[in-house]
């Protein structure tokens, strides 16, 4: 049987050794019988471009990667921010609305409700009318119990995906350890198993 | 002709108005010759579910308004941080991996280099290395001249949209200002009239 295809998304891109972290993450993937979708190197190439231009180019090549691949294990981990990082939500949509499976992790246990109320919104009063909760900016704040905004959430759940929950702990590699990124490879692989 | 569907995705659906805003902009698409996808109130009752249950139920309500809808207009203004709100980023990726245009803007003339060095990195020597630029933290700052994460950037351009670059200064209406909602629906109408 040819080995599925899996898409590897996530903020790692932007690490400092994103090379290594990506072509360790390729090494996993493979152990677990999976084909990593990799960058084709020439396909890189910004010279002639402007830097907009190469942005396409990037772009457009991510979707050309999701589009050969079977799933995505997305590092939906907190980035600069309360929530995953904008360009691996895009992608966790994309591969949704292809109708391919989700697998997700993150390396925090805190849930989105706690790291709303107690990084974005600290010491602030909360609002409590009718079962919503709003921030002192009037904003809601999504309480589902779920590791993100709840469109993420979903769409590992109706997939069929899984999405582990890590705890790297205060002193852990928060972006970049690969813990949960290993149990979603063996989740995945149970997956198309069963298939 | 039967009125093209559009699907108003973004953070609006947090605020304190969120209905006389969501009405609102129903009002104006229908203005430019659009029905606007909007929720059935029916399929959101809470009754008998878990908070996690009900996530998941508004999590694939949206995905089928998505699925009736023609294209999608996408409030990208950075939410809670320098980026957009993933929830809107997913559904910009859904749309865009169902073949359909996606109109967004954002209500800030500021790029997300700017951004993120001036708003996420403020002070921080910035790091210069062939071409790459990168905060303390080592993590890349992405700078292609874009509005934000190049994937969605990217998704607009390709898929034959328009992004539209408000600037609603620092007296406005950051979040809700709807000047550059009303573009978009004047970018669609010409998009669409074209075919």
């Amino acid at each position: 049987m040819t080995a599925r295809k899996v898409y590897l998304a996530g903020p790692d891109v932007f690490f400092r050794n994103a090379a290594e972290v990506m072509r360790k993450k390729g090494e996993l993937a493979l152990e677990f019988g999976f084909s990593p979708s990799t960058l084709a190197e020439d396909d890189l190439d910004p010279a002639g471009l402007t830097p907009y231009e190469f942005g396409l180019r990037i772009g457009l090549l991510n979707e050309r990667k999701m589009d050969e691949s079977d799933f995505i294990i997305a590092n939906l981990t907190p980035f600069r921010g309360i929530s995953a990082d904008v360009g691996t939500a895009y992608e966790v949509g994309y591969m949704r609305a292809r109708g391919k499976p989700v697998f997700a992790y993150t390396n925090t246990a805190r849930d989105y409700f706690t790291r709303l109320t107690e990084d974005h919104y600290p010491g602030d009063p909360l609002e409590e009318v009718e079962g919503v909760t709003r921030g002192r900016d009037g904003l809601m704040i999504e309480n589902h119990g779920m590791i993100d905004n709840l469109m993420l959430d979903t769409a590992v759940a109706d997939s069929g995906g899984t999405f582990v929950t890590g705890d790297v702990g205060p002193a852990g590699d928060l972006l970049g350890d690969l813990a949960a990124f290993r149990e979603c490879l063996a989740a995945a692989r149970a997956y198309w198993q069963a298939r």
